[in-house]
Protein backbone atom coordinates (compact mmCIF):
# COMPACT_ATOMS: atom_id res chain seq x y z
CA UNK A 1 0.00 0.00 0.00
CA UNK A 2 2.73 2.69 0.88
CA UNK A 3 4.68 1.89 -2.39
CA UNK A 4 1.68 1.99 -4.52
CA UNK A 5 1.23 4.99 -3.10
CA UNK A 6 4.84 6.29 -3.18
CA UNK A 7 5.25 4.98 -7.24
CA UNK A 8 1.66 7.71 -7.62
CA UNK A 9 3.23 10.64 -5.79
CA UNK A 10 6.00 10.41 -7.97
CA UNK A 11 3.87 9.70 -10.99
CA UNK A 12 2.13 12.99 -9.78
CA UNK A 13 5.10 14.67 -9.90
CA UNK A 14 6.26 13.84 -12.83
CA UNK A 15 3.18 15.11 -14.47
CA UNK A 16 3.74 18.58 -12.73
CA UNK A 17 7.73 18.32 -14.02
CA UNK A 18 6.15 18.06 -17.74
CA UNK A 19 3.25 20.18 -17.32
CA UNK A 20 6.31 22.99 -16.12
CA UNK A 21 8.47 22.28 -19.05
CA UNK A 22 5.51 22.75 -21.24
CA UNK A 23 4.73 26.09 -20.01
CA UNK A 24 7.84 27.30 -19.97
CA UNK A 25 8.72 26.32 -23.46
CA UNK A 26 5.19 27.53 -24.36
CA UNK A 27 6.01 30.88 -22.83
CA UNK A 28 9.28 31.28 -24.65
CA UNK A 29 7.73 30.70 -28.21
CA UNK A 30 5.13 32.85 -27.76
CA UNK A 31 7.56 35.31 -27.07
CA UNK A 32 9.56 34.61 -30.03
CA UNK A 33 6.47 34.94 -31.83
CA UNK A 34 5.64 37.82 -30.48
CA UNK A 35 8.78 39.74 -31.38
CA UNK A 36 9.68 37.98 -34.80
CA UNK A 37 6.25 37.70 -36.14
CA UNK A 38 6.48 34.41 -36.55
CA UNK A 39 3.04 32.62 -37.34
CA UNK A 40 4.35 28.95 -36.88
CA UNK A 41 5.38 29.69 -33.42
CA UNK A 42 2.61 31.43 -32.39
CA UNK A 43 0.15 28.74 -34.41
CA UNK A 44 2.62 25.82 -32.24
CA UNK A 45 1.65 27.70 -28.98
CA UNK A 46 -2.22 28.16 -29.41
CA UNK A 47 -2.27 24.35 -30.62
CA UNK A 48 0.07 23.12 -28.03
CA UNK A 49 -2.53 24.41 -24.73
CA UNK A 50 -4.44 21.86 -25.48
CA UNK A 51 -1.47 19.26 -24.02
CA UNK A 52 -1.26 21.15 -20.82
CA UNK A 53 -4.95 21.39 -20.09
CA UNK A 54 -4.60 17.13 -20.50
CA UNK A 55 -1.92 17.16 -18.52
CA UNK A 56 -3.97 19.34 -15.55
CA UNK A 57 -6.39 16.45 -16.32
CA UNK A 58 -4.28 13.63 -15.78
CA UNK A 59 -2.62 15.15 -12.40
CA UNK A 60 -6.49 15.89 -11.29
CA UNK A 61 -7.13 12.11 -12.10
CA UNK A 62 -4.37 10.59 -10.65
CA UNK A 63 -5.12 12.91 -7.24
CA UNK A 64 -8.73 11.74 -6.95
CA UNK A 65 -7.80 8.35 -7.87
CA UNK A 66 -5.10 7.91 -5.20
CA UNK A 67 -7.13 9.23 -2.28
CA UNK A 68 -10.15 7.44 -3.15
CA UNK A 69 -8.43 3.75 -3.49
CA UNK A 70 -5.90 4.82 -0.77
CA UNK A 71 -6.86 7.14 2.11
CA UNK A 72 -4.02 8.86 2.37
CA UNK A 73 -2.59 10.24 5.28
CA UNK A 74 -2.18 13.69 6.76
CA UNK A 75 1.19 14.43 4.92
CA UNK A 76 0.97 12.21 1.96
CA UNK A 77 -2.67 14.28 1.30
CA UNK A 78 -1.46 17.50 1.73
CA UNK A 79 1.10 16.79 -0.50
CA UNK A 80 -2.02 15.69 -2.91
CA UNK A 81 -3.62 18.60 -2.54
CA UNK A 82 -0.63 20.77 -3.49
CA UNK A 83 -0.23 19.24 -6.40
CA UNK A 84 -3.93 20.18 -7.37
CA UNK A 85 -2.58 23.68 -6.51
CA UNK A 86 0.36 23.58 -8.84
CA UNK A 87 -1.33 22.08 -11.71
CA UNK A 88 -4.07 24.89 -11.42
CA UNK A 89 -1.25 28.04 -11.59
CA UNK A 90 0.81 25.44 -14.38
CA UNK A 91 -2.70 25.42 -16.34
CA UNK A 92 -2.91 29.30 -15.96
CA UNK A 93 0.54 29.87 -17.13
CA UNK A 94 0.13 27.81 -20.36
CA UNK A 95 -3.08 29.75 -20.87
CA UNK A 96 -1.06 32.93 -20.75
CA UNK A 97 1.33 31.91 -23.21
CA UNK A 98 -1.52 30.97 -25.16
CA UNK A 99 -2.99 34.47 -25.11
CA UNK A 100 0.11 36.38 -25.80
CA UNK A 101 0.28 34.03 -29.04
CA UNK A 102 -2.92 35.01 -30.02
CA UNK A 103 -2.09 38.98 -30.00
CA UNK A 104 0.88 38.15 -32.28
CA UNK A 105 -1.66 35.94 -34.62
CA UNK A 106 -4.20 38.39 -34.70
CA UNK A 107 -1.26 41.18 -35.82
CA UNK A 108 0.48 38.99 -38.59
CA UNK A 109 1.86 39.66 -40.72
CA UNK A 110 2.78 42.86 -39.04
CA UNK A 111 4.35 42.41 -35.59
CA UNK A 112 1.92 43.32 -32.36
CA UNK A 113 5.03 45.28 -30.63
CA UNK A 114 6.75 48.09 -32.42
CA UNK A 115 10.22 47.88 -32.61
CA UNK A 116 10.86 50.81 -29.48
CA UNK A 117 8.73 48.10 -26.90
CA UNK A 118 10.37 45.31 -28.51
CA UNK A 119 13.93 45.28 -25.94
CA UNK A 120 11.14 45.19 -23.13
CA UNK A 121 8.75 42.98 -24.31
CA UNK A 122 12.46 40.41 -24.54
CA UNK A 123 13.10 41.34 -20.90
CA UNK A 124 9.51 40.38 -19.73
CA UNK A 125 10.24 37.62 -21.67
CA UNK A 126 13.53 36.64 -20.21
CA UNK A 127 12.09 36.87 -16.85
CA UNK A 128 9.23 34.44 -17.00
CA UNK A 129 11.21 31.92 -18.56
CA UNK A 130 13.86 32.29 -15.32
CA UNK A 131 10.61 32.12 -13.07
CA UNK A 132 9.34 29.26 -15.10
CA UNK A 133 12.95 27.32 -15.22
CA UNK A 134 13.09 27.83 -11.07
CA UNK A 135 9.74 25.54 -10.87
CA UNK A 136 11.03 22.99 -13.03
CA UNK A 137 14.49 23.10 -11.43
CA UNK A 138 13.08 22.59 -7.63
CA UNK A 139 10.42 20.25 -8.07
CA UNK A 140 12.90 18.04 -10.22
CA UNK A 141 15.94 18.33 -7.99
CA UNK A 142 13.55 18.40 -4.32
CA UNK A 143 15.59 21.30 -3.57
CA UNK A 144 14.04 24.26 -2.38
CA UNK A 145 16.61 26.77 -2.68
CA UNK A 146 16.19 28.31 -6.17
CA UNK A 147 12.61 29.12 -5.05
CA UNK A 148 13.89 31.61 -2.37
CA UNK A 149 14.57 33.89 -5.44
CA UNK A 150 11.33 33.03 -7.03
CA UNK A 151 10.46 36.60 -5.18
CA UNK A 152 12.85 38.58 -6.35
CA UNK A 153 12.24 37.74 -10.15
CA UNK A 154 8.67 38.84 -9.86
CA UNK A 155 9.59 42.59 -8.35
CA UNK A 156 11.45 42.24 -11.72
CA UNK A 157 8.55 41.51 -13.85
CA UNK A 158 6.36 44.19 -11.97
CA UNK A 159 9.24 47.01 -12.58
CA UNK A 160 9.40 46.03 -16.35
CA UNK A 161 5.32 46.45 -16.49
CA UNK A 162 5.58 49.66 -14.55
CA UNK A 163 7.93 51.11 -17.26
CA UNK A 164 5.56 49.45 -20.11
CA UNK A 165 3.55 51.56 -18.55
CA UNK A 166 5.11 54.57 -18.11
CA UNK A 167 6.12 54.33 -21.87
CA UNK A 168 2.47 53.70 -23.54
CA UNK A 169 1.66 57.32 -21.80
CA UNK A 170 4.29 59.05 -21.87
CA UNK A 171 2.85 62.00 -24.31
CA UNK A 172 5.82 62.38 -25.72
CA UNK A 173 5.49 58.96 -27.66
CA UNK A 174 2.14 58.35 -29.49
CA UNK A 175 1.09 55.13 -30.06
CA UNK A 176 -1.97 53.81 -32.08
CA UNK A 177 -4.68 52.48 -30.23
CA UNK A 178 -4.63 48.93 -31.06
CA UNK A 179 -0.81 48.95 -30.14
CA UNK A 180 -1.27 50.54 -26.67
CA UNK A 181 -4.34 48.17 -25.78
CA UNK A 182 -2.04 45.07 -27.04
CA UNK A 183 0.96 46.17 -25.23
CA UNK A 184 -1.26 46.63 -22.11
CA UNK A 185 -3.02 43.21 -22.65
CA UNK A 186 0.61 41.41 -23.32
CA UNK A 187 2.19 43.15 -20.10
CA UNK A 188 -0.47 42.09 -17.89
CA UNK A 189 -0.27 38.59 -19.33
CA UNK A 190 3.08 38.24 -18.66
CA UNK A 191 3.19 39.78 -15.30
CA UNK A 192 0.30 37.46 -14.42
CA UNK A 193 2.41 34.63 -15.94
CA UNK A 194 4.91 35.52 -13.30
CA UNK A 195 2.10 35.91 -10.60
CA UNK A 196 1.45 32.33 -11.04
CA UNK A 197 4.82 30.85 -11.23
CA UNK A 198 5.47 32.37 -8.13
CA UNK A 199 2.92 30.21 -6.50
CA UNK A 200 3.70 27.31 -8.15
CA UNK A 201 7.00 28.12 -6.75
CA UNK A 202 6.30 28.76 -3.38
CA UNK A 203 3.94 25.17 -2.93
CA UNK A 204 6.90 23.21 -4.02
CA UNK A 205 8.82 24.55 -1.18
CA UNK A 206 5.95 23.57 0.83
CA UNK A 207 5.83 20.00 -0.46
CA UNK A 208 9.24 19.72 -0.19
CA UNK A 209 10.18 21.14 3.41
CA UNK A 210 6.38 20.94 4.71
CA UNK A 211 6.37 25.06 5.81
CA UNK A 212 4.44 27.63 3.98
CA UNK A 213 7.00 30.34 2.31
CA UNK A 214 6.15 33.97 4.40
CA UNK A 215 5.09 36.90 1.87
CA UNK B 1 -20.01 8.97 10.30
CA UNK B 2 -22.37 8.95 7.88
CA UNK B 3 -24.01 11.90 9.30
CA UNK B 4 -21.19 14.17 10.26
CA UNK B 5 -19.87 13.66 6.36
CA UNK B 6 -23.48 15.11 5.55
CA UNK B 7 -22.99 17.77 7.98
CA UNK B 8 -19.46 18.91 6.44
CA UNK B 9 -20.84 18.64 3.15
CA UNK B 10 -23.61 21.03 4.13
CA UNK B 11 -21.24 23.19 5.65
CA UNK B 12 -18.91 23.60 2.40
CA UNK B 13 -22.06 23.91 0.68
CA UNK B 14 -22.97 27.04 2.58
CA UNK B 15 -19.68 28.17 2.16
CA UNK B 16 -19.72 28.60 -1.25
CA UNK B 17 -23.34 30.24 -1.24
CA UNK B 18 -21.46 32.48 0.87
CA UNK B 19 -18.77 33.02 -1.63
CA UNK B 20 -21.25 33.32 -4.63
CA UNK B 21 -23.08 36.44 -2.99
CA UNK B 22 -19.80 37.87 -1.31
CA UNK B 23 -18.56 37.69 -5.57
CA UNK B 24 -21.80 38.94 -7.13
CA UNK B 25 -22.35 41.87 -4.40
CA UNK B 26 -18.48 42.69 -5.22
CA UNK B 27 -18.68 42.97 -8.95
CA UNK B 28 -22.05 45.13 -8.39
CA UNK B 29 -20.17 47.84 -6.48
CA UNK B 30 -17.52 48.06 -8.59
CA UNK B 31 -19.33 48.71 -11.46
CA UNK B 32 -21.21 51.07 -9.50
CA UNK B 33 -17.83 52.68 -8.14
CA UNK B 34 -16.38 52.68 -11.78
CA UNK B 35 -19.67 54.20 -13.75
CA UNK B 36 -20.35 57.04 -10.82
CA UNK B 37 -16.58 57.44 -9.70
CA UNK B 38 -17.63 56.42 -6.13
CA UNK B 39 -14.38 56.30 -4.13
CA UNK B 40 -15.58 54.83 -1.07
CA UNK B 41 -17.81 51.99 -3.19
CA UNK B 42 -13.93 51.22 -4.68
CA UNK B 43 -12.06 51.07 -1.46
CA UNK B 44 -15.06 48.78 0.05
CA UNK B 45 -14.59 46.69 -2.73
CA UNK B 46 -10.97 46.05 -2.54
CA UNK B 47 -10.82 45.85 1.08
CA UNK B 48 -13.90 43.12 0.96
CA UNK B 49 -11.43 40.89 -1.07
CA UNK B 50 -9.67 39.80 1.75
CA UNK B 51 -13.18 38.40 2.84
CA UNK B 52 -13.44 36.19 -0.09
CA UNK B 53 -9.96 34.99 0.21
CA UNK B 54 -10.65 34.15 3.53
CA UNK B 55 -14.17 31.70 2.75
CA UNK B 56 -11.73 30.36 0.09
CA UNK B 57 -9.42 28.97 2.83
CA UNK B 58 -11.72 27.65 4.70
CA UNK B 59 -13.21 25.73 1.97
CA UNK B 60 -9.96 24.05 1.41
CA UNK B 61 -9.52 23.27 5.12
CA UNK B 62 -12.41 21.91 5.57
CA UNK B 63 -12.40 19.96 2.62
CA UNK B 64 -8.90 18.69 3.55
CA UNK B 65 -10.00 17.66 7.21
CA UNK B 66 -13.09 16.24 5.88
CA UNK B 67 -10.85 13.75 3.16
CA UNK B 68 -8.17 13.03 5.86
CA UNK B 69 -10.35 12.07 9.12
CA UNK B 70 -13.67 10.32 6.69
CA UNK B 71 -11.80 8.80 3.74
CA UNK B 72 -15.28 9.88 2.07
CA UNK B 73 -16.36 7.46 -0.61
CA UNK B 74 -16.08 7.76 -4.71
CA UNK B 75 -19.01 10.53 -4.92
CA UNK B 76 -19.12 12.51 -1.74
CA UNK B 77 -15.14 12.51 -2.63
CA UNK B 78 -15.91 13.51 -5.97
CA UNK B 79 -18.63 16.39 -4.39
CA UNK B 80 -15.23 17.89 -2.07
CA UNK B 81 -12.86 18.23 -5.01
CA UNK B 82 -16.02 19.93 -7.08
CA UNK B 83 -16.09 22.46 -4.01
CA UNK B 84 -12.37 23.06 -4.56
CA UNK B 85 -13.04 24.01 -8.41
CA UNK B 86 -16.20 26.13 -7.42
CA UNK B 87 -14.01 28.17 -4.62
CA UNK B 88 -10.90 28.59 -6.82
CA UNK B 89 -13.25 30.13 -10.06
CA UNK B 90 -15.47 32.11 -7.00
CA UNK B 91 -11.76 33.35 -5.70
CA UNK B 92 -10.67 34.75 -8.81
CA UNK B 93 -14.12 36.26 -9.79
CA UNK B 94 -13.84 38.21 -6.41
CA UNK B 95 -10.04 39.14 -7.67
CA UNK B 96 -11.40 40.18 -11.01
CA UNK B 97 -14.11 42.22 -9.12
CA UNK B 98 -11.16 43.86 -7.68
CA UNK B 99 -9.72 44.37 -10.33
CA UNK B 100 -12.35 46.92 -12.14
CA UNK B 101 -12.33 48.81 -8.45
CA UNK B 102 -8.16 49.28 -8.74
CA UNK B 103 -9.05 50.88 -11.97
CA UNK B 104 -11.85 53.25 -10.58
CA UNK B 105 -9.75 54.03 -7.66
CA UNK B 106 -6.67 54.96 -9.94
CA UNK B 107 -8.89 57.20 -11.81
CA UNK B 108 -10.68 58.58 -9.43
CA UNK B 109 -12.11 61.76 -9.02
CA UNK B 110 -12.39 61.63 -12.44
CA UNK B 111 -14.82 58.48 -13.93
CA UNK B 112 -11.90 56.09 -15.98
CA UNK B 113 -14.85 55.06 -18.50
CA UNK B 114 -15.97 58.16 -20.64
CA UNK B 115 -19.62 58.88 -20.91
CA UNK B 116 -20.04 57.37 -24.48
CA UNK B 117 -18.81 54.31 -22.97
CA UNK B 118 -20.93 53.98 -19.48
CA UNK B 119 -23.84 52.52 -21.25
CA UNK B 120 -21.77 49.48 -22.82
CA UNK B 121 -20.43 48.81 -18.70
CA UNK B 122 -23.60 49.05 -17.55
CA UNK B 123 -24.74 46.21 -19.57
CA UNK B 124 -21.47 44.42 -18.73
CA UNK B 125 -22.21 44.86 -15.12
CA UNK B 126 -25.42 43.94 -15.76
CA UNK B 127 -24.56 40.59 -17.10
CA UNK B 128 -22.37 39.93 -14.80
CA UNK B 129 -24.49 40.10 -12.10
CA UNK B 130 -27.50 37.86 -13.68
CA UNK B 131 -24.47 35.30 -13.94
CA UNK B 132 -23.34 35.42 -10.85
CA UNK B 133 -26.96 35.07 -9.33
CA UNK B 134 -27.27 32.24 -11.35
CA UNK B 135 -24.51 30.10 -9.13
CA UNK B 136 -26.29 31.30 -6.12
CA UNK B 137 -29.55 30.58 -7.34
CA UNK B 138 -28.29 26.94 -8.29
CA UNK B 139 -26.27 25.99 -5.53
CA UNK B 140 -28.95 27.18 -3.08
CA UNK B 141 -31.98 25.51 -4.50
CA UNK B 142 -29.78 22.39 -5.84
CA UNK B 143 -31.38 22.82 -9.22
CA UNK B 144 -29.64 22.50 -11.84
CA UNK B 145 -32.08 24.19 -15.14
CA UNK B 146 -30.67 27.91 -14.35
CA UNK B 147 -27.24 26.81 -15.08
CA UNK B 148 -28.48 26.26 -18.93
CA UNK B 149 -28.47 29.49 -19.38
CA UNK B 150 -24.92 30.09 -18.09
CA UNK B 151 -23.60 29.99 -21.58
CA UNK B 152 -26.18 32.21 -22.91
CA UNK B 153 -25.37 34.92 -20.41
CA UNK B 154 -21.57 34.21 -21.46
CA UNK B 155 -22.43 34.60 -25.36
CA UNK B 156 -23.89 38.20 -24.15
CA UNK B 157 -20.72 38.65 -22.70
CA UNK B 158 -18.63 38.04 -25.22
CA UNK B 159 -20.61 40.31 -27.61
CA UNK B 160 -20.39 43.18 -25.40
CA UNK B 161 -16.39 42.73 -25.11
CA UNK B 162 -16.71 42.70 -28.74
CA UNK B 163 -18.38 45.35 -29.40
CA UNK B 164 -16.22 47.07 -26.73
CA UNK B 165 -12.84 46.41 -28.75
CA UNK B 166 -14.95 47.83 -32.28
CA UNK B 167 -15.52 50.99 -30.25
CA UNK B 168 -12.20 51.37 -28.90
CA UNK B 169 -11.11 50.69 -32.58
CA UNK B 170 -13.20 53.10 -34.29
CA UNK B 171 -11.05 55.72 -36.29
CA UNK B 172 -13.78 58.40 -35.76
CA UNK B 173 -13.52 58.18 -32.20
CA UNK B 174 -10.42 58.84 -30.43
CA UNK B 175 -9.72 57.97 -27.11
CA UNK B 176 -6.90 58.92 -24.96
CA UNK B 177 -3.96 56.31 -24.18
CA UNK B 178 -5.34 56.01 -20.63
CA UNK B 179 -8.94 55.70 -21.49
CA UNK B 180 -8.62 52.79 -24.16
CA UNK B 181 -5.93 51.04 -22.01
CA UNK B 182 -8.07 51.26 -19.00
CA UNK B 183 -11.68 50.25 -21.33
CA UNK B 184 -9.23 47.29 -22.68
CA UNK B 185 -8.42 46.00 -19.26
CA UNK B 186 -11.72 46.46 -17.75
CA UNK B 187 -13.61 44.40 -20.91
CA UNK B 188 -11.48 41.69 -20.28
CA UNK B 189 -12.20 41.64 -16.69
CA UNK B 190 -15.76 41.32 -16.67
CA UNK B 191 -15.53 39.03 -20.02
CA UNK B 192 -13.47 36.76 -17.58
CA UNK B 193 -15.71 37.01 -14.69
CA UNK B 194 -18.58 35.61 -16.62
CA UNK B 195 -15.87 32.82 -17.93
CA UNK B 196 -15.43 31.91 -14.01
CA UNK B 197 -19.11 32.17 -13.11
CA UNK B 198 -19.90 29.76 -16.03
CA UNK B 199 -17.19 27.71 -14.83
CA UNK B 200 -18.41 27.27 -11.19
CA UNK B 201 -22.06 27.00 -12.47
CA UNK B 202 -21.06 23.93 -14.58
CA UNK B 203 -19.61 22.84 -11.49
CA UNK B 204 -22.97 23.20 -9.93
CA UNK B 205 -24.86 21.35 -12.13
CA UNK B 206 -21.97 18.08 -12.10
CA UNK B 207 -22.56 18.43 -8.26
CA UNK B 208 -26.66 18.32 -8.46
CA UNK B 209 -26.38 15.56 -11.15
CA UNK B 210 -23.36 14.12 -11.51
CA UNK B 211 -22.71 14.22 -15.31
CA UNK B 212 -20.87 17.02 -16.70
CA UNK B 213 -22.49 20.04 -18.69
CA UNK B 214 -21.26 19.62 -22.22
CA UNK B 215 -19.61 22.50 -24.18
Amino acid sequence: MREELETELALVSDLLVAMAAAVRSAMRTATTALLTADRSAADAVVTGDAEVNDLRSRVEDRVYATTARQAPVASDLRALFTALHMAADLERMGDLAKHVAQIAQRSHPEPAVPTELSELFSQMGQVADQVAGKITQVLSEADSRGAAQLDHDDDAMDRLHRDLLGLLLDPSRSYSTQTAIDAALLGRFYERYADHAVNAGRQVVFLVTGKPVSG
